[in-house]
């Protein structure tokens, strides 16, 4: 597959002088000690998101300098090992009115959001990269650079934590053994007792196990069902593929299913909600069938059954 | 369309006999006074779910008899006006053990579950029907018939708000004007300011419109995003077609994005997770097209540009 090129910013070397990233009031030059190379790396490569520029938006560098804050403040950066969040928002750009977004507390949302090497922002395959102070997080001296450049992805895996209380589940299974899958195993293990991930590389299946991950060997095919012989209550689907969006929904105990009567019952009570408007006509039970013709025309909502008036057998 | 036929139950006139449901220890008889025509029942007779009996789970009715409970409890029951909830489970047959599901309180989920109308359970398109006690919800006096009879698909439409703390949201759309839509943007309406449904159908948005509920014209086609010409925090899709799915992914405001870097950290340096194993290679970053290139072989998982050592501009 054809990829478009890219050149890696030595920013040191440019025309013999430092051409550094230019720093707003409260953004920080970061010195990147490593990058991390994602899948939407590849795909942005391959054109996604028409980006031009550099790419990359997971790393670990060090605070090499910071514009716009006090001495104190400026002590205090530099230096720093940090991770950085990789949306740039209103605040980045002390934007005001801020956007819509912004100002509900959606700061992932901006409407006039950059995003960090995916998005008209500059990213991590560089010697030298920007970005706002407030996307920054120091790392702790105990977590390695090797451990730190995965912050961005392991925090995406983190996600289903906000999303969904896992505690509640005693399995949950993974589809998919690549790297966001073995992030996201990793991450419900920390809370689920038996994780089980579902992929079709025996390597990959491997490191998942050292993590304390059950796995089984899958296909991709439409023998995988049997195989897998097993549904769970709580189901990840991580193989970004159409068959595995499939597979996952077959293996996936419990949907919602009907709901509450009571407070279905209360609402009628209350009289918050009349639906006797939706009735288009009722028919004697007798005529059912006429009845069910009848509900399918066009316009018809809902359609009743009438039985005879006579209260005891 | 070809459909199914089937006999309304008229139990009085079989063979001149009372050929009623038979009865087990804590189930009543239930004299239907007036049932509910739903989508669901339509697909049914057309062959969905292989069903053979009676269809119809929507009905309000009295009870007429119950067994193997107190003469208390007996006349507690008898003659009350009743909504039923349609899954029967194991606790309905005094099964024992009980499923995995019911076990865990799944009760809708039930391994031996039968469906009131839909699976293998005979319905409400019939003078009287036979459900557990533990079914039946009394309906207040005040709640008329023609209200009552919408307990069951007004409390799916409720179950949105056991899934979602909808009350958050200061708007939210409806995508479809049918009867479980409407159900719906009036469910919603309880809890949030504005709702706007959209539906193709002028009659129908007539009734929500009635309902407090703002509405907009769509057609079901590629113009309809321009026609729409809004997001929603919020949205439920109900139009049960696959084009209502594709614009209300268009419609919809905020999906998840990223995750919480903290989290992240926090779990790396605990040492719950240590994501090291993950790298396959590391490159320097002057080498990163040939990384790149390396990041998408089979088999490769994380790949890292390192920068060198050099700490200071």
């Amino acid at each position: 597959m054809k990829m478009l090129a890219f050149t890696v910013r030595n920013h040191r070397l440019v025309a013999g002088k430092k051409i550094l990233p230019k720093l707003r009031p409260r953004w920080a030059l970061v010195r990147v000690r490593l990058a991390g190379i994602c899948n939407t790396d590849v795909e942005i490569l391959r054109g996604y998101h028409s980006f031009r520029g550099t790419p990359g938006h997971e790393f670990v560098g060090e605070v090499a300098d910071v514009r716009g804050v006090s001495a104190a403040q400026k002590k205090k950066w530099i230096g720093r090992r940090v991770a950085g969040e990789i949306n740039v928002t209103c605040s980045a750009y002390e934007y005001s009115p801020v956007c819509h977004f912004c100002r509900r507390g959606l700061k992932t949302h901006c409407a006039r959001r950059t995003v960090f090497g995916i998005l008209s922002h500059d990213g991590a395959f560089a010697e030298y990269l920007a970005l706002p102070l407030e996307n920054l997080h120091g790392v702790p001296d105990s977590v390695s650079d090797e451990q730190a450049v995965f912050v961005e992805p392991l925090a995406a895996a983190c996600e289903i934590l906000e999303q969904v209380n896992v505690k509640r589940f005693r399995t949950a299974a993974v589809l998919g053994d690549g790297k966001l899958a073995q992030l996201i195993a990793r991450v419900l293990r920390t809370a689920v007792p038996r994780v089980v991930m579902f992929g079709k590389h025996e390597k990959k299946l491997a490191l998942a196990r050292r993590a304390g991950v059950e796995t089984k060997k899958v296909r991709g095919d439409a023998g995988d069902l049997k195989r897998v012989g097993e549904t769970f209550p709580l189901l990840v689907e991580a193989t970004g593929s159409p068959t595995g969006l499939a597979l996952a929904q077959h293996m996936t105990e419990v949907g919602s299913r009907c709901g509450p009567f009571s407070k279905a019952i209360a609402l009628l009570r209350s009289g918050k909600i009349d639906p006797g408007p939706l009735i288009t006509r009722t028919f004697p039970i007798a005529e059912a069938q006429a009845a069910i013709q009848f509900a399918q025309k066009p316009g018809v909502m809902k359609v009743l059954l009438k039985t005879q008036g006579a209260k005891f057998i």
